[in-house]
């Protein structure tokens, strides 16, 4: 890399997703994460941005472990987050490796010990996600009996995903800038502009 | 389905999708559509919305015949498309089929026809996507020869994108509601609440 644009570039990146994940203002908290299901085909959802650690190159996202995705990220780890922010025409693509921590882990818990009580009410929720309801709002809600454990800590899961390629992509009118940064951690292998 | 509620969201939805095709305005004509690459994994990027067709259950998008999603599309047409609305929290997953019209078509070729000159300068571009440049700014932009054949007709594609299922959600601070719908062509073969 002898452009000291790209490494400009790389480092606004890092700065914005720290920013999204701590501020969780603007579009940048919210990614697409992909897996793939039984059949081999593409499954997409929105999830919330929770942490960014740049020195292991790694993004956190939390999730119930009965949601599909649990499963297809297990079955097949190498999956693709997409960041999206419309104001300045910016697509990042997040190639990577997702890594499951499961409900009773010692990273699980810490992380369902960090978010405020108004957030862990979606983990307690029954029937689990997915399945039919009569009424839109026929979904229960189950409170932790006193001195009983926490439902949702038993369905509490961490993603965490190692980022090894960036595909950064700006859309300014018709001018596109794009960018391949490869990582192996908190080292950058290699950056190269790229034909839009 | 007796619930009218949810005939009415469904009708929403298409009516939401078809008025951000026509207007090019909002979050919505921005969908994310995946594919899978050739070692399995998931593979996604943002495109614009440019026609819907309620009737045929058919979303349509533009591309470059060199982009990667050409061939794993062809390869594995069972794909997924990705709505996300902020303003009001509303995530719409569409499962189908990609249909891939390419360039010499008539399909291909009356849809190209139909963009004005403008949008047309991203498919005379060279180097191909994904080819490193030693510049941001050094992609070069092919005009047609007096007389001669465009050459962005030469890459433009079509891709149709046949609904099979919907999976709605809407996000309304700490209350979700949602939906699967399942689809025929134009005919509603099935509605149903669902556990978000």
């Amino acid at each position: 890399m002898d452009d000291a644009r790209l490494s400009v570039w790389l480092d606004t990146i890092w700065q914005d997703l720290h920013e999204a994940a701590a501020r969780r203002r603007g579009d940048l908290p919210n990614a697409t994460i992909a897996s793939v299901n039984e059949d081999g085909a593409p499954s997409l959802r929105v999830v919330v941005l929770r942490a960014v650690d740049r020195a292991a190159a790694e993004l956190s996202f939390h999730t119930d472990v009965r949601s599909e995705k649990v499963l297809q990220l297990l079955a097949r780890p190498a999956s693709e987050v997409l960041f999206w922010r419309p104001a300045d025409g910016l697509q990042l693509r997040f190639f990577g490796q997702a890594d499951l921590f499961l409900p009773g882990t010692l990273k699980a818990t810490a992380a369902y010990e960090a978010i405020p009580e108004k957030g862990r009410r979606k983990y307690r929720t029954a029937p689990a996600p997915g399945t039919p309801l009569p009424a839109p709002d026929a979904l229960d809600f189950a409170e932790a009996a006193p001195g009983a454990a926490d439902p949702g800590l038993a369905r509490f899961t961490l993603i965490t995903f190692r980022v090894s390629r960036i595909d950064a992509l700006r859309l300014d009118g018709s001018d596109q800038t794009r960018a391949f940064f490869h990582l192996d951690g908190d080292r950058l292998r290699s950056a190269t502009w790229i034909a839009p």
